[in-house]
């Protein structure tokens, strides 16, 4: 996507690669929305930081991130046998699988490239055959996200106001984004609307990054408090919503995502104003059978009770500081996600076309579930 | 209500008079929840300082707040005739007035006392009733919340887990409070339970102010986001929902309070769980016929788009500083309340007992309007 900088505007993915340095490129999302700067990986074990550090999140991004560290750690092998070359290759897969042991997209993603490696004889075929995958990966999440952007841009129409919360956006794939998919593609398609950003506390994605992202791309946009939604759709300032999802239930079509997501659906299906999800197919799990059995990460209560910030008086240093908003005796709780049921859900976008929630398993063949 | 200070626990009045030096009392509420401090005011013109400023917030805290800032200023009184005194409680009267233009409750409190005063002959004799009737106004203030908490308490059964929403507590009145005197009521009468206060964004009331009152009073708490309560409720961990307002309609039952109070209200509903609205009779507008002609206060958009907190590293000041949170280039809007229909609401608790929205205007002489 663009970012615009003292009036040039300029095209970057989140993740991408530099194959004659091999590096691997990220933005540097933990100085977002305040700076902007791309930091280059100069081994794996250095993408394997970036992971852990969190300089790049989101599932499409960091399994592109740990596709390109696979291969830019196995292009690092100096001289030696095939069997010394197999060692590296594990070393780096389990390198860049520890640097976040929960989440499922960097394996899916490593496990595509050292499945392709296998067609080489030569280490160097092999290493060849290692780049080349973790591009096909990169370039398969933005196409990906693109066929998302090309079915839900149908649903944005001239004059409309559309609410998203966290960020689903670019910044969490390699280009483009799940959620953000149809506002981009709206946009491109000369369609006018305006967005309304859920601040979506405690960690405030929507207006830090996904606030960020729509003034890159010049969409019309406002942050809102996440409390301000309900107020709006009853007075009929929202006509569509659109949210991401971190996995989505194959056989009942229920939607874990950030917490509040649930809220927003019950909202809408009271003011009958459609609410839909964008998603890759890789986050359908098609092996749980109860939205109860998904687990719900507990965060650090520190989350609730501060905020980041940048403090705006003069002979500051412009960074990032964590203020504490809450009494100081007081405690949290602060659960990550939520679970939204099928009947508050309109449709969910992927690349294969728009479903209702209650046909994904009808259609599990198209949608990539295999036998 | 209490304060915990090194272990010993003491009593306070967020609004309170020493009639021997004629200073107002007041707890200063913009430096809680991180330092608790009492300050005086020596003359009526500080008092409306203190009322313009925000030393003091709330509907009956800024009422009694200006009837004894109007008994102050006719007690400061030097020597001349009845006219330049008559002219003198009008001076008071306005520049208390001007301190917050748009509140009715300062205007409704002075004009309890102005009239209290036309009983007397002398300057002595009405300085004599305008002190009597400030005081009557906050221990009718008190009384009548203390009354709300009698009636609510028994909404609050052992095991409960409560939830509220902003601050319509002690602080925002002269004692006990509104939306708390229920809580404050069930555990003088020790039950055990919990309450989760919403963080309630933008100002972070719930999380500073009704969690510091918890905090004093020694009730079980938990600051959660205002996006967790839906999940907390579909995983059944709520019971009841209790609020203040600032405006209720007598014709109609709904119900203006703080922004996020609505979306609540619609997920107290979906999932069964009793939604109660705490108020003193004053707050009832008897003459609105919709909610759609309450005023909505648009709020500066600063509020979303940052938070007011402490620094903790060390070598800081630990005084409140505000941080921008969201991208920098990016609008925020902000409305300040909501509206709550009547079909949302299970009961309405008053100091005369609980009503259902709808019987508002049949029991209208038992709750105060006069023909």
């Amino acid at each position: 996507m663009n970012v615009r900088n003292q009036g040039r505007v300029r095209h970057y993915r989140t993740v991408s690669f530099d194959a004659a340095r091999n590096e691997v490129l990220l933005i540097e999302q933990r100085l977002l929305p305040h700076a902007f700067e791309i930091v280059r990986t100069t081994g794996y074990r250095e993408t394997a930081s970036a992971i852990r550090d969190m300089v790049v999140r989101g599932a499409g991004a960091i399994g592109a991130t740990a596709a390109y560290g696979l291969a830019q750690g196995v292009r690092e092998f100096g001289k030696g046998g095939r069997r010394r070359f197999q060692a590296q290759v594990e070393a780096v897969y389990q390198t860049l699988k520890d640097a976040r042991p929960t989440a499922v997209d960097p394996v899916n993603a490593m496990n595509q490239v050292r499945e392709a490696m296998r067609a080489g004889d030569t280490v160097e075929e092999q290493q060849a055959l290692a780049l080349a995958a973790a591009e096909e990966f990169a370039h398969q999440d933005v196409s990906h996200c693109a066929e998302i952007g090309r079915h839900g841009a149908k649903l944005i129409r001239n004059g409309m106001k559309v609410l998203t919360h966290c960020n689903a956006g670019w910044l969490a794939f390699v280009d483009i984004g799940s959620a953000t998919a149809p506002i981009y593609a709206a946009q491109e398609q000369g369609r006018k609307f305006h967005v309304f950003c859920d601040e979506t506390r405690p960690r405030s994605q929507g207006a830090t990054l996904t606030a960020w992202e729509l003034a890159q791309q010049g969409v019309s946009h406002q942050i809102i408090a996440d409390n301000a939604a309900g107020h709006l759709m009853q007075r009929g300032k929202i006509d569509l919503v659109i949210v991401g999802s971190d996995r989505t239930l194959g056989r009942t079509g229920e939607v874990a995502n950030k917490i509040g997501t649930y809220t927003k659906a019950v909202l809408a299906h009271r003011h009958h104003i459609p609410f839909y999800v964008a998603i890759p197919l890789s986050t359908i799990d098609w092996s749980l059978k109860s939205g109860f059995d998904i687990p719900i990460e507990e965060r650090h209560e520190s989350e609730v009770l501060g905020a980041w910030g940048v403090v705006e008086a003069k002979g500051t240093s412009g960074k990032r500081v964590y203020v504490r908003v809450a009494n100081p005796g007081s405690a949290g709780l602060n659960p990550g996600f939520d679970v939204t049921p099928a009947e508050l859900i309109t449709g969910i976008i992927t690349p294969a076309g728009i479903f209702k929630p209650s046909e994904l398993w009808a259609k599990r063949r198209q949608l990539g579930l295999e036998d």
